[in-house]
């Protein structure tokens, strides 16, 4: 009871600190974070993949148009989880980063210094007034100097590095799979297989290619690479994952 | 009544987050869209269709007074629905974009890039301070490169793109009945058809075409027409659509 | 009660949205609209009629003093209702307007256009912070194109086309009296004639002359023209609205 | 009781409507205005009279420094009731734009153009936040183009022209008495004559002259005019209204 | 205790209207100068009189560096009661406009100019947002083409010409033995003698030199002078004033 | 109870008037300087004296680096009680306006002038909104003119000019020894002894070196000097003043 | 109960004082760095010593991306706890001061005024209003004219110099360690031991080398070094350090 009046006592005005420590803002936007469906980044030694779930409500709805996995460079992708406008915000400040590094430097820019970028403009609008905190977790997921690299932006602005992570609803249950089955050695094919399995032992029905996003950035062609639906397909046949029950349209 | 005065909390600033990671502001805006009447968006083949429940309050009232079909370029309209004042704000937007668009490139603004640029304005104002949300939503409906396409943008600042769709009053009921009777093959005239249908389907006195808007852009001409009220009389005596009852003037 | 207490939260700051959606603020603002006295608009083949109800408190007030008609252009003219103050500030936006539009393409402003410009205006108030919407509605009448037009604004910045309406106090009763009795094919002279007796159906003790304004813009010299105390007097005569007793003075 | 928790709600922001379309901070000003001595204003045919109660609390106060009498330009002079602080503001700025008038256009400026400047200016003051309306009410009384003009500013930013008027304390009452008086034909002695029996017939003690301001602007001169301590104390002793104490001093 | 809660209300935001016209910033300002020890003035034929009670609270403190006597122009001086931070802006405000004043017409500024210049300063900050009011009230004495003149400023920033006044703690005392003493025949001497005796009617201990501040603008000189210590001592020998028990130190 | 009530209302926002006319977060300030340890100056006929009591909370820490004695300029030096990051801001401000003053007159600043310059940047702090006070106390103390000089600067921004005084925790303990003991012929060394004393008589376990900070202006060299260790500690041990236990390290 | 109530009082707005002069979001963002994992510094003869635990969450996250250590210039490192995105503003601040003092005057920033731009940095935070204090302490470290020198910046703004501190979770037990067993004569290799002995004092399960950051300034070379994992491991095995359980992965 305390606690809700106590809890209160932060929602109303600018990014403050509570008595604990605790900036409430910016962990309420990670929960807006957990109501998006998730997103997965698995680093293997041949490339990075970037599986998302569009969890389309419609069969009206065209997947395509659910933004989730975004090229933001020839040789990076970012996929997302939350508050899809606010995901827009952040991948349209990506690619204009890394368009000005390439224009200024003649190279691309690298995966790190660009998740830097990201973070920092993120944190911007957890301490300065007159704004909300980002709802959206990002992984970013690229090649840089020949090898692949995954990051993650939390809402607090604190980048991470990853082997493989989810972000997104049910992060931690992906996250315990991952933990599992993940080995080093993993190739390209072998990463899209853990990752749709990992999204596929939080999801009773089983999963649907048109339902799904995949992308990778091999260390060979250092190039974003969107599969289609056929290939996802694919996968998920191998991997004996497809939903029993085919999508209505 | 805890939840009653959790939710108060969150009425009285900008637009920030609730505990559960929800934007109340942008949610609250997405109940003035519920306010107003229906809006419906169907994609055909040969091109898109927008229909508009104008629900004229008096006969006094000039019908084509009441704004929610909107022309915003040769090849693209926008329906909205929700609050009017807004909306305009947002027409008006979309507008100047195609003009620039068209004197920087000698060229017609593409309709997915245009729904891009509103959603992103759209955001800023759940994000930034010292206004807020807009109360509307839009359907914006044109041919990009041949192919027909129709989008939604939301009070968060989320595109989508749709087969068939509606939004405002009554959304899902309409949408059950475009999902249940929606096909692919339709040509233009048949999704015409099935949009008076299905707004048909949650009026029980039925319709008269005074009350409706109709706008097409076909692929062929690629150009925004909207229908004169004896065809839409036409439309709606074929589909035995018409209210019993003649209006009062 | 709790009702009470919800509408409260909403009284406060900005113009926010309320949970079920509503603008507040805007609200309230249309209250301040019913607050004041009616002002009529009538349309009619030759022109269009404005009738605007001073209640002159006082036999020691200048009743020309009593600003509810104003002439915004040689073509157009505005009745309002609602805050007498906010009202000037909107006036003087239209007719700042006019003149630049006649500076910059040496053609009278058309009464649509200027009505948007308006209306946009108005909008803006209800959704940036820092000032209160305009607690009043205006009815702009004129003539563009050889043609009669009259249109309403209200304080959420919707603008609305009729053939003949009522802003202000006993709003309701008078539309009523208007739709029964309204016909297409009235002349000027039965437009003003019909607004008064719409006026004097919601006044019990009868009109007077120097209670009264009323302006007509006709299509033939497309000129606005206040009509002096004794012609509305014979109107009120021929139409046997007079008032029983005179006034004091 | 409930009453009385709605109206605390309207008061700690900007100025905005309440419930019932009323702007608070509005009329708390407009008590402001009552909480001040009445001010008086007469029309006649000769020209205009201003007469304000000065109420000076003490012997050693200089009765010639309570401002509430004051000229404006060589034709116009103001009578403020309510807080005086205030009312220098708005007779500064109206001094200003006498000035500006006369310098751009070598005229002097007119007194109703004069009273729509400073209304228009305490409007703003209504809307847009950031600061609080004028507690003050003008009677604002001069000669235009050869004809007597008197007209009343209030806190909302109304203008109304008068034949006769009282503003501040006891407002009602003194008006009760210049309705039952006033006559179209009145001299301008006659006038000051009215205004003095007013301001006495609400107050027990009668007149003394020192506690009294007396102006005239007269159609012949066209020129603003305070009247001496004799003076006024001669047209006390002509009709009567001569307190019996004398001053203590 | 309705009361208190209403008076709560009015204290959070920035200056504003209470419902019954009173701006309570203003007057909670007015007890901050109640909080101040006395400051006492005084008109004779001869010149202006100020004297200061500075409450000396430590024989350690510096009595000179108790700022209540000013030093504005060779002929103003100006004695200040209240929050001593505040007062200390405004006599640095005033002395700007002196210098002003004579850099820009080569002439000493008037006392009335020079008090409405404070004053005007004054009410802005009562009615703009985002400051709060001076807590301060300030006695203004000089001569004016030859004539003595002292003026009171308080914290509404309104002006009033006094014959004798005091300001500060117990003001309403000391009026009232000044009301019961002060002649217009007085000298420059009699006039310090009346203020001393006036201080010294609340002061039930008796008053010493050093806690006291006396300073004169003859109209002869018309230079602002402040009594030595030695001399103010043989003044309080003279009323026969003197604190029965010496200083500590 | 009420009072508590009360008290909470002006702790929300901007620095304002309680009803009682004072300013609250002003008092809070003042109550963050007593939080600090006491810093204490003294003026004798041959110079200034500054000591403060660090009250080292660690052996780990660097005694040098607990500001609270900062040389000014040759001739000034500043102890500071209270909010050790406030103090240097001020003591920027202080230096900079000696450099300023330095470059413009080619003289060094006074004493008086310096103060009064840092009491009317502390003020703004609390008159105009978007910062909070400052939460410290200074000791200014210098020579000026040959004479020796000593301020203090409270958060109220009110200077006073002292014989000797203290600021922070324990003040009027410390200023009660000070008031006994203090007398007009001590030389500086006797002022050395007198501050040490002083600060001994509120401190139970004694005085090491270490904790202290002892610096003098003189006025013949017109110096600031900091006195190292040693000699502090040979004061010590001249006054009896050591602590018995010897510090840990 | 009742202090609960107060403190909440404070959570609201900027940051202000608190009735018994504290500030309470600088006081919550102490808070904020207790969250975090202790940083450790210790300054020895040779150099100085940073050790961060960073307490790793995952085998799939990368140990070298949770950014606690930073290399500001070639001889000044940074160690930070509490919230990693604002101290990446700080550091960032840091270096960009770094090189502007390198570039204007060719030499290496001095680690003494470099921690005192930092910290008039986070002081203008928590007086300013618009944003939030910074949530971190940093440790900065580094050789200063052949000296080493260790420095902490805290929430408020406060410098402190220290021979050995913690910041961060657990920093009271820590610095108890470090008191025993500081000594002013350890070496460079003594000191890493020493830090790590210390952070093993409160960590129950014993540490690995891939969870900990080690970084040096010696005062022979002045660089910054961070020590690869496998010299952490020596350490570590050399003291009997390392945890029992070998990391999962």
């Amino acid at each position: 009871m305390q606690g809700q009046n106590q809890q209160q006592a932060y929602d109303r005005g600018i990014t403050i600190f509570s008595p604990d420590g605790r900036l409430y803002q910016v962990e309420y936007a990670r929960e807006a974070v957990k109501r998006g469906t998730a997103s997965i980044g698995v680093r293997t030694n041949d490339g990075v993949v970037l599986v998302v779930d569009k969890r389309i409500r419609s069969p009206l709805l065209e997947g395509t148009s659910v933004e989730k996995l975004h090229k933001v460079d020839d040789h990076v992708g970012i996929a997302s989880a939350g508050h899809v406008a606010d995901a827009r915000q952040l991948i349209d400040y990506a690619r204009r980063q890394a368009q000005v590094e390439q224009l200024r430097y003649g190279e691309p820019i690298g995966v790190e210094p660009l998740t830097k970028m990201v973070v920092d403009n993120i944190q911007q609008y957890t301490q300065v007034g007159g704004a909300r905190p980002f709802g959206v977790a990002l992984i970013i997921g690229g090649v840089e100097d020949g090898e692949p690299r995954l990051y993650e932006t939390d809402p607090s602005g604190t980048p991470y590095e990853w082997k493989a992570l989810a972000v997104g609803g049910n992060r931690n249950d992906i996250e315990d799979y991952l933990k599992e089955n993940y080995t080093e050695e993993m190739d390209l094919d072998a990463g899209v297989g853990l990752a749709l399995e990992a999204l596929d032992s939080v999801n009773e029905e089983g999963l649907q290619a048109e339902g799904l996003g995949v992308a990778t950035v091999d260390v060979e062609t250092e190039q974003y690479r969107e599969l289609p639906v056929d290939e996802v397909d694919e996968y998920l046949t191998e991997h004996d994952l497809l939903a029993d029950d085919e999508p209505e349209e």
